[in-house]
């Protein structure tokens, strides 16, 4: 049984969704046990069966546009993501899922859950649907603004490993995300980073990756300094979100629209879903000692349930021992 | 009678696209003449019909790929692209256009087209489709990797006196790109930015704005440095093309997605137009004395038609006047 940790309290729809989605995955997933952790007496409004779920009473929530994470993660010790992440510590959970504020998640994975032996700079990873099928890993999310190229190294050797563990992807190529294709592109942090993944033996590069081929890239991880790949999944999802709203206004403009939309309805809505960031799920924060994933602060139960089966997998495949047992043979990533 | 030149060499189907697209731009628009920049034996196999159309033979085309843009540009006086942007100096040409290789452009602009006066760092500002119709004014997107916050003020207003002349908007909100929505978010860049937008009196700031309304922005004007306004391009882009692609995948999957296809047809087709970058046309260069517009790499001659057509406009509205007026005016934008 793998123990995972559920911040039932943070997300735009919390508790309801979280504690929707967390019976959802008990009756889907047979190998895991839920610890949630949140007010029990709210959660006592919504929990209709608790079979392999445990309630651990924590009062606080930390609101979702918390402007000063890392002071709310130091000031509520009693709030249901810093009980959450704890139970890390502590062994009460092997993993845990939040859809809380995503900075104030990263402050208190930083200050509460140790990092990985010899990891400098943990990263976030959210998953990218693919046109040809599958997922491309996208990388640092929105970790670290700023960040040294060796570090990014790092970051993309952890990567691998997932897309060679949670993808099946035996040789997962490396894309560096630039506005041109040719070597020496971008800005002198690109071209520093291009020199030095060019010359590794820690992954396959592939090279320089424009986004224009963000949906279909021709790597199966894109990376780039925690600014720029939050951008990118941003824009990603305000151009998804746009199109499918001029979509909807093109089929109801004309009566053939409409009655071709009804035909193409089962279609339109499985277009919908492929796109949706319900269906592609938590985002993995790479570099701790254990899994923690934050699933989309907007998540209703599915999207969160898909956030829980997402680290029960983690857990089942012993990513993070991997990548442990992969970190203490390489003398590039000894502590400093 | 408007002087458009066209760079006929430049583009991934020139001259053919260029030419039809010159011939359409005449057809359609009563106040031009178009000098065409390019080898006049080749442009004579395409060129069916030249009222209104002076032809003036520039041999070398230079490559879409040139990795040395600055040398290309120096080295091929002959080249279209030169010839073309030499005629805005000896008043041959009232604007350019040319959707020849973009680095290769703006680096020509830069060497051949004096800068308007007082105007620090030149941009490049794509139009953006709004879900609720009209468009947005993305830059820098790709001019400057690295700029000054104070480079960022000047090219904010050249955006804000494009949208009242050329968008009809009576008072832009620009909106700086960012990671998050609140103040002080972002890069030490982004703050300072922040800051400075804040207190100035040249246009009205809406404030930081994410990605993930970049269809539908709260504001009129997108900013960001070359490097971060490129990617979010990009990824519009990419999105774009990959939502495309997984629509009409789910709509051949199923016979009644199929029927249904075929009974929106022409609504899909509207759908396409208007997220097509044909459609959107060029992006101008501001800063320079003169109009130059970076037509797709990859126009057709619909999409180059509509890159003249937007010369046009620039010109008859008088826009890089009323800037230059402006400017005159303005201490704060004196030579240093």
């Amino acid at each position: 049984m793998y123990k995972i940790g559920v911040d039932a309290m943070g997300g735009d729809y919390a508790p309801k969704e979280q504690i929707l989605g967390a019976m959802m995955a008990i009756k889907n997933i047979p190998d895991i046990e839920i610890n949630l952790y949140g007010d029990k007496d709210i959660i006592a409004q919504y929990l209709t069966d608790s079979t392999r779920i445990t309630v651990i009473d924590a009062k606080y929530a930390i609101p979702m546009g918390e402007k000063n994470p890392i002071q709310a993660i130091k000031t509520h010790k009693d709030s249901s993501m810093v009980v959450a992440l704890n139970s890390l510590r502590t062994d009460e959970s092997d993993a845990v899922v939040s859809s809380g504020a995503t900075q104030a998640l990263i402050a208190g994975a930083h200050i509460l859950v140790k990092r990985m032996k010899g990891f400098k700079r943990t990263a976030i990873a959210p998953l990218l649907p693919r046109v040809s099928g599958g997922h491309t890993i996208l990388l640092d999310s929105g970790a670290n603004l700023s960040i040294k190229p060796e570090h990014m190294l790092q970051q993309a050797y952890f990567a691998k490993i997932y897309a060679q563990k949670m993808l099946n992807i035996e040789d997962p190529k490396v894309g560096l995300i630039n506005i041109g294709t040719e070597d020496g592109k971008g800005r002198e942090f690109d071209q520093e980073v291009f020199k030095l993944f060019k010359e590794t033996d820690l992954f396959s590069f592939y090279g320089n990756v424009e986004p224009k081929v963000v949906l279909d890239p021709p790597c199966d991880i894109l990376i780039s300094d925690g600014f720029t790949a939050n951008i990118v999944m941003k824009s990603v999802e305000g151009a998804a979100k746009g199109m499918g709203q001029l979509l909807k206004k093109h089929l109801t403009n004309s009566l053939s629209g409409k009655i071709g939309a009804l035909f193409a309805s089962k279609s339109l809505k499985e277009f919908k879903k492929e796109l949706s960031a319900e269906e592609i799920g938590g985002a993995i924060i790479f570099g701790l000692y254990k899994p923690v994933i934050k699933a989309q602060g907007a998540s209703k139960a599915y999207g969160f349930y898909n956030g829980i089966r997402q680290a029960a997998n983690v857990c089942r495949e012993k990513v993070f021992e991997t990548v442990k047992e992969y970190l203490d043979t390489q003398k590039d990533f000894e502590d400093e």
